[in-house]
Order: C-alpha cells, then structure tokens, then sequence
C-alpha cells in the first residue's frame, strides 16, 4: 500500500478499536433498554438511537487513522472499486483488516457482557432464520454500500459520519432484521444472549446475504453514479483517510 | 436541459432509487413500531425519526446527481420558478422525473412488504378523508415548498438534506395527516395495509390538498424572498445539482 | 434601519411567518402526542423533538431575511447590545418586529387548533402559576441569550439554527416548565386549550420572568465574554442576516 | 500560560457556568422525566437526549473562552499531553479549573433542585456500588478521552461540540454506570437525591475509576495515533481555544 499516511499497525489498530467499540455500543445498549422497558419499540429506539450517536462518533474519530470502514464489506468493495487503477488496498490488507475487524468485535461483545455482569462469553440462543430477514440484510447492506461509495464517489467522504450513521438509524426500522449489514458485528453479536445477540447457527446465512447485498449495492452504485473514470477513482484506504485528514486541517 | 452535468438516465435511477428507498423506509418503520408497541406516540415517534435519518441521507447521497427531488411537485415548483429565464428544466422533463419517482415509489412499497412478510401488493383500508387533514395537506407541502426554495434563494442549497428531513420530522407531528406532503409516496403508500398506509380513495383528494399547498408555498416564498431577480434565479435541477457537486468539492 | 439587505415589509412577514410556525409546531405536535400516548414523558419527547427539528429549520430558511429571532426578548436585546455603536435596530424597529412576531404567534395557533379540528380559538385553561416554574423562566430564557449572543459574540451566528434548537430540546427538559422563553410564543399558546396551553391569567407573570432571565443572561454574557469592543460590536438584525448570507454563499 | 486569548478570570467563569449548566441539564431532565413516566428506558431516552442536546450547545458556545473542559480529567490530560513542550497549561491553572468545574457542578445541582420544588442541597441516597459499574467508568471515561484528543490530534477540535455530545449519549446506553466519566459532575450529582443522583458514599469509587479510566484512554490515544510529533502538539487549553475561535471566524 504505497502512499500510506498512517502505518498498518496503526490503522489495525484502529479498526480493531472501533469495530470492538460498535460492537459495545449495539449490545450494550440492547441490555440497557431490554432490563428498562417493556415496550419493544422503546427498547429499539434507545438501541438505534446509541447506535447512531455511537457509529457516527467512531467514523469521525478513527476516519483520519484506518478509514474507520469496521466491517469486512467495506473494506472488500473499496479493494473491489480500486483494484483496476493500482492505487486500492491489496487484497492482503483487506484480510488484515477483517482479522481486525473481527476481533475488535469478539472484544467488544466481551466488554458489553462483562459492564452489565453477564458472562463474559454468553452464546446467543435467538433464532435470526428466514426468507424475509435475509432479503433485509440484502437491502440493508446494499443501501450501506451506495451510501459510503455514493458519497465518495462525489468526493464527499467528509460527510460519512453523519450518513452512515444515520443510515443505520433507519435501516434498524426499515427492515425487518434491524439491520445488521456487517459481518464482523454479525459474529461479534453471536457471543451474547441478549437483546442484540444472534444465535451461531443463524451466522452464515446473515453474512451471505450480506455478500450478496454488498454485491447489489456496487451494482447499484455503478447505475447511478456511472461507471468510474480513472482519474475519479473510489478512494482507496489511504485516500479516505487522507480526505478525512484534509477535511480536519481545514474546517476547524 | 442544457448544461446538465449527469445524463437523464441516471438521474432518473436516481429518482427511482432515491423515492423507492424512502417509501421503503416510511413503510418499514411504520409496520416495525407497529409490531412492536401499543403506544401510538411511541410508533410515530419511531416511524418519524427513521423517515428523518433515511431522507437527509438520500438527499446528501443522491442530491448530486438528480437534485434529490423525490417529489413530482418539487420538480414541478423548480419548472415554474425557473421557466422564465430560459434555465430551468422543461415540462418533459419534470414529466419524466414524475413518473421515476411515482414508479420507484410503487417499488420501495413493494420491497416494505416483501422484507417484512406481507404480500407484495396489499391495498391499505385506511381512510384519511376529512377537511382537516386536507388542510393539514395544505400546510405540509406549502412549509416543504417554502423550506427547499427559501434554501436555493439564499444560495443554501447544501443545507437541503438536513434541512428538508428535519422539516418532516417536525411536519409528521404538528400536522393531523402526519405530513404526506408528495404525491409520488402518497400513491406508493397505498400499496401496502399497513401503519403508513392511505385507502386508494382518500389519495386524489390528498393530491389535491398538496398541489394547492406547493401553490401556496411559492407564493409565500414571493412574499418573504422577494421576486426574483434574473441573475439570482432559482436553482433548477442541473443548478441545484451543481451546487451540491461543489459542495462535495469544497467540504471534504 | 441603514445598510438593511432586506426591506422592513419582508423582514416582518418572515419575522410573522417564523414564529406562526414555531407555535403551530409545539402546539401542534403536542395534540398530536397527547391524542396517541398515556405516558407523559413520551408526549413531552414528541413534543420537544418536533420543536428542535422545527425551530432549527425555520432559523436556517429564515436567518438570512428577518435574523430569525422569532422572540421580543432577542429582538430587544439585540437593540440593547447594538445601542452604543449606532450600528443596531432602532426601538421602533424593535416594537415592530414585536408585532409582527406576536400576531404570527396568534395565527400560529389557530392554523394548529384547525389542523387538528379544534375550535379556532379556545383560551387554554392550564395553570402555570408557581414560584418555581418562574424561576425555571429566567432560567430558561437567561440560557437562551447566552447561546445566541456567546455565538454572536464569537462570530458565529452560522452555529445559530443547530444550536438554538438544540438548547430548546434540553430547556424542554431540563427546566419544570418546559421552557417557553419567549412572550410571544407564550400569548400564542393562550389560544389553545390543548397539551402546549397556559392559561391566560398565568401569562403575565411568565413574561415577567421572562424579561427578568433576559437580563440575566446579558449580564452572563458580559461576564463570561467580556465588555464589548467597538469593532466587534454585537450583530444588529442586519449583520446578522449578512452574516447568514455570507455563510450560505461561502457553504454551499 | 502563556499567548492566552481570553483572561483566567473568564475562562474560569465559562467553566463554572458551563459545568454548573451541565449539571442543572443532567439532574433537571432526570427528575422531569422520571416524574411524567414509569417506563425506564423512556426516561433514560429523555435524560440522554435532553444531556445530548445540552451538552452540545455548552461545548459550541463556551469553547472558544475556556475550551470547554467542563471536567478535570480532561484539564488534567490537557496538561499531560502538553507538559513536554512548554505550551500545556501550568498544573495551577488546571487546579484553578478544577474548583471552578466543581464549583459550578454544585450550583448546577441546587438550582435543579430549586426549579423543580426540592430542597436546596438534598443527599442522594442512591447506591451505586459494583464491579461492573467501576467497570463501565473506566470504558467510558477512556473513551472520552479518545474522542476528545483522537480529534484534537488530528487538527479537528471544531467537531468537538456534536462528537462529545454524541458520545455521551451513546455512552448513558451502553455503560451499565450510565456514564458519569466526570469526577466534577459525580461530586454535583451527589447533592440530589432525584433520578440522577449518587450516594456520597459512593463517589470516591467512580472517581477513582474514572482516573483509571482517563489514563486507559491516554495509552490508546497514543497506540491509534501514534507518539507525537512536537510540531503536532496536542492543544494546550489556548490552543483549543483559538481553534474554536478561528472555527468561527472561517464557518460563518
């Protein structure tokens, strides 16, 4: 990866932290709601609402270090747009970060279970299998991948705090899975039994269909904004990071 | 339409996929809050604060490239204001936007449906027919109307995503119909028997309320902007296009 | 009134427009939320929410005409910070920028009982007579000088829409009155007997408090910001309003 | 400390005001809503929203005076990042604002107390005494200190006032503490004895934790962004400062 701004170590780092954080936030916050309230559209409002505050956050914050993409999709459809022009990510770097990513996210499940006196690895026992929630998290990932690419495209990475974040406020409404459009939290989720947990066995149709999203979503991508110039290339890892950077020196 | 930076054909994806995905999210959240709680206030709260993070999101992601209508009266007061000087888009293409927007729409109901395991096409029985929630019609259009063009005649336009799904936000509770305020998605929202739905009986009239108030709206943006001088015209689509291009360009 | 961007007829129809909204909002939003929940926090939620999402937006669309002060009190301190330097309003501007504000104020609320099917007009019958919610009235409304003037002060007035709706949505909360802080919204709400009313008896006491927490807040500004140059004199309605221009042609 | 903008004395006044009003947010919106409902993630969902919105709007305005600490971990950090290179604060002038922070955070929680009818000083009698709630002090504190100098180190401090308050909100949910991570807020919240209240018994431990916390924060600071360069100095309280000031002479 030439044209690095940030070492690789760092940017794992990063990435493991962030991802581990989001990964806290969504079952933290499930906990919180499910030991407070009887009413389900309260509880999932109190979790989608610290979902948002939180992802936009960790964008903002960890965007200038790794890209803060927290999720192996992203990570893969910026290798996939990039890879024509030589100036993406290898395909060794995405595997890096998803080995980051992933265990961010055991760690971050780890740390939720043990704040609220649970213990610390707790498989979840809820069923997450149908026809009709894996058609969500086609939509729901799909929408994520034209969203982050949509605003890149247009050279307006510096807005992705805010969308993606309040992307996934909807999309935790919108569709009937709640969203989960990642596959690290995916597995990261499968260690609690709580609100926000997803029984094990229910894993590996969630993250397929969220392959097939992601793949929906390029798709998409390409009709609305037109195939890619060469010299408009997708950011790679480096460029997001360096359009965060460049947003930083000078808005503040 | 001269001067147009992308081609018709995606920005007509743009508006399909644009008015698709918000139906989709009215729809979706409004059958979600609904399963999950008995509390009326609590479901639009639910319903509106989706509708509020899935709108801002596709009007800063989409807003490039088709000016983010989503609305065949937006692209319609856009035609009127801009008819006069020889820059705005023509009656044709404000057609073309209408029926993009009018099928994308009938699509995201669909979708709603499908994720949430209800038939694909499912008539809503839900009548909304009475004086008051025309009236409230009425006002809902004219405030949008005034919000979006108030913006582009201060030369604001980059203020519209947020702008214009806060305005909803608010518009879902202060008025009694919750704020269609769009043909496109009130059509859409009859296919579906859920939360969000509109019996196909009460649309026409709900129409009628929201052109009158598009009318109303532009005359109250006469009144407090002033008329219109040439130079400072109103954006038309490719205009308003541009202006969000350059805000890519100047805030990342 | 020299170097005015706008003519005064405009400024006071967005002055009459803004605050008509406003109070069509929080009364509103408040039936609505009323008529659909039992649970008290829950309206008092939509009802806040609805008001941050509106207010924001009426600042935003109408700054750049009339300063968007939809409040006597602002408008007033605004001709107290500006008398020195012969840059700020004249008294009679003040006093007319105070009725147009005040007649909105009344239209507001009749459009919301009409919207909402309730007599056109019908005098509130709620109490609000108690020492302590005065004293949540200086409170409230010294906080609310503090936020415009401290980024007025700074140079900041662009901050104004985010922040003033922002400060409302916690001052809903976290004063026992819910945090009315302006007289002319405060005779609005008079004329609904609905969830956001005050009868019309508890009304001059509040407006006395009111003014009371305005001058507190001067002096919190002076403390906190300092005795003010002449050179970096507070804005007057005009320098406002080009500060909001200036941001919209410098933004977008 | 020297090249100061504003003089000790009022930046010692915005600290005491803009912790003192933290305070009054914190307890005041804990008491309203814990008054108006029996669902405790509502009322926690209000007590967050209203902190969120408060807290924010604090950060905005004060943080071109004082730069908005609020906190005397984060005064304390402050220096510990500067004190290599001779343009940190003096430990003095942090001890000046830890008393001014303290100082406020008791006023905040006696006019809380006052608007809404309780007793003037009023000890909470409520426990706050576990492991697990050591635990999520610790997290949430270490995460503040990330967000706050993850965004200082890389030249954004002008997002401070929407990242932090956006962390809190998130963190009220996804810490089983709710998240006091101030040790001046803890010391007010102890003279309530409402929703928002702590046992003075059992402020020594959160404090220690969030010291614990605060220096977890530091080493990950360091590990995600590296060891710092002299020229790229963490901001010294002027520095913030001037950051925020240049912010607002450039946005508006």
């Amino acid at each position: 990866m030439n044209g690095s701004v940030h070492p690789l170590g760092r940017r794992l780092a990063a990435e493991a932290v962030g991802t581990g954080a989001l990964v806290t936030v969504v079952i933290g916050s499930g906990i919180q709601a499910a030991d407070l309230s009887q009413d389900g559209a309260v509880v999932l409002l109190a979790n989608s609402l610290a979902t948002v505050f939180g992802l936009g956050v960790l964008i903002a914050v960890l965007g200038p270090v790794s890209g803060a993409h927290f999720n192996p999709l992203v990570s893969l459809a910026t290798w996939w747009n990039g890879r024509g022009d030589g100036q993406g990510p290898l395909l060794r770097d995405v595997a890096a970060y998803a080995v980051a990513q992933i265990s961010g996210a055991v760690g971050g499940a780890v740390l939720a279970n043990a704040m609220f006196a649970r213990p610390l690895v707790n498989w979840s026992t809820q069923q997450r299998h149908a026809d009709h929630l894996w058609l969500a998290e086609v939509a729901a990932t799909a929408g994520l991948i034209v969203v982050i690419f949509g605003l890149t495209r247009t050279g307006r990475a510096g807005l992705a705090p805010v969308s993606v974040a309040a992307y996934i406020g909807a999309a935790y409404w919108f569709t009937s899975s709640t969203s989960f459009a990642n596959p690290a939290v995916t597995i990261g989720r499968a260690f609690t039994d709580t609100y926000a947990g997803i029984a094990p066995t229910s894993v590996g149709p969630f993250i397929l269909a969220q392959i097939l999203g992601a793949a929906v979503g390029l798709g998409l991508v390409a009709v609305v904004f037109g195939p890619q110039a060469l010299k408009s290339a997708p950011r790679d890892i480096e460029v997001t990071s360096a359009a965060f950077a460049e947003q930083g020196s000078t808005r503040p």
